[in-house]
């Protein structure tokens, strides 16, 4: 039967409520072996299901983690464009990847790729993004601004506050930015946004923003070196959060966002950025392709670059990694 | 046979040398119909073919136009990489779709896409693109520069200056370049570039550069409202060109300057460019997304922007269509 019986299994287990169900039972009515039962339960069990398994009485959910299903999305949307149309699979090696199809297929603007876990995730220049089963939000978003390729950085800006705000009010977690891609809690890393594009000179024809974010993920999921700069919005807040409650936030406050800078320009996005920004006005260090630069972070220029006054006047930064 | 026909009646001609060889005697040979050799006759024709067709002789080949496929440029080929690897079809829709495709797949820095016509090729912005058969370079060079994408618009700017460079010397024509993408002869368009991409702010991905040069067009092929504002290498100079040979020398152009960018960057460049840059020191209009600028062609700002002094002071143009 192979993976066809995972969906049947879940839902027997979900029939039982409360109750046990024994290993015989669903091996009768599902025609697998119990050994075929017993790996799809460890399955379950390494996504976040908890099953208890009881000498005799046999196998009972005790917990489901919630889904960023389509149809859990939904009653937590109330944009017009932004997540309406939605493409989703429980497991898939990237999103980004699956995104940039679908773009180059005609997705409309606000196409949203989910899933629950990627197995081969990725982030800035290359590098591994982990995204350890329903643990995280993993999703890419299809835009289509027009505009030309120098504006392009702008989007990624607009991305960061969308969500910081939406996940402030969720959460009331201290969230910050830090330039030009990440959001932090007391200084480790929550979320990561990647934007990638297709486009010419004069005009980005498609944008494709990776979007992860940690939300009830522990400590364990990560490996070793990750730990000690990498945190969830459920360690920090001490509690689980609602994974579609949170995207429905997200898209609301990015289709606000989104359509004022269509008609507005990047100006008022800029400065709801510096707002949220922790990294203005203190020394940083930003290491580009070229060496590294110390000076104080000023703000943004027009086109989503970062100013820095170092001893020598103000430099724009485009590209570069930030510590401080 | 339909499509099957086309190669076999044109190896049937070409065997023939300087004879005739009857319509009876292709017929029986090819086992086809009288009015399908007439078909192919004629399609053959359409693409530059001479076939001079006498009464109770039969037909005779009497000229036939020079091709790009691989086995006629590889002895016009000095280089190393840009050229080495190329795809050729007759006649495809767009080389750049066809290479964006190639370069997704993995195709090595300096591929190249080749065709003798385009049916749907297009330019700058979703511009259609006129590409005759045969009598053009239609091409798509697949790049991968280690370059942030701020950087992407120099590469535009190499392209025009190696083909400058090629074009000048084998055809001694005044060649000169107009920002962004166009090269002219006495002030009309003889080739274009558009730089498509993807890729993500801190790195392009890959470059698929669209060339396409009027080689040996006549006016005919053109549409009315093209013919004042066209033209070609053949109607400057006066004679053909072989598409194989010019093609040869862009890429040993290409090459050269496109190791040296990657060695000392776009300063090199820069300074040909502006050699090579016909408007530079006069006044032009530039026509952006916002509206019109007036102002003296300066040059050109490190990114590869245009700079435009104007009353107010220095602008820096990104993205627009040039007048002057």
């Amino acid at each position: 039967m192979g993976k066809n019986l995972r969906e049947p299994l879940l839902k027997l287990l979900i029939e039982q409520k409360e109750g046990y169900i024994s290993g015989e039972e669903i091996s009768q009515r599902l025609i697998c072996s119990r050994t075929a039962i017993w790996k799809h339960i460890n399955e379950l069990r390494s996504e976040g299901y908890q099953i208890e398994a009881k000498p005799k009485a046999g196998y009972r959910l005790v917990y489901r983690p919630d889904r960023v299903a389509p149809e859990e999305l939904i009653p937590h949307l109330s944009t017009t464009s932004i997540g309406r149309a939605v493409r989703y699979q429980r497991s898939v090696p990237s999103t980004q990847s699956l995104a940039h199809e679908w773009a180059k297929e005609g997705a409309q603007e606000g196409s949203l790729y989910l899933t629950e876990e990627q197995t081969a995730g990725r982030g800035r220049m290359g590098r591994i993004w982990h995204s350890p089963t329903h643990s995280g939000i993993w999703m890419s978003l299809i835009l289509r601004p027009p505009i030309p390729l120098n504006q392009s950085p702008q989007l990624t800006l607009l991305t960061s506050v969308a969500i910081t705000r939406a996940l402030r009010k969720q959460t009331n977690l201290p969230i910050q930015i830090k330039w030009p891609n990440d959001l932090l809690i007391h200084g480790k890393k929550v979320c990561g946004i990647l934007t990638e594009l297709r486009g010419e000179q004069d005009q980005v024809h498609y944008v494709v923003q990776g979007i992860g974010i940690n939300v009830n993920a522990t400590e364990s999921v990560w490996p070793e070196e990750l730990r000690p700069i990498a945190t969830s919005l459920a360690i920090e807040g001490g509690r689980t959060f609602s994974r579609p409650e949170l995207i429905g936030a997200i898209c609301g406050e990015l289709e606000t966002l989104y359509d004022g800078y269509l008609s507005y320009g990047f100006t008022p996005i800029r400065i709801l950025w510096e707002e949220y920004a922790g990294m203005l006005g203190q020394e940083v260090t930003a290491r580009t392709g070229q060496g590294s630069v110390k000076g104080i972070a000023k703000g943004l220029a027009e086109t989503g670059a970062l100013l820095l006054e170092t001893h020598t006047g103000v430099q724009t930064i485009f590209s570069s990694d930030i510590e401080w």
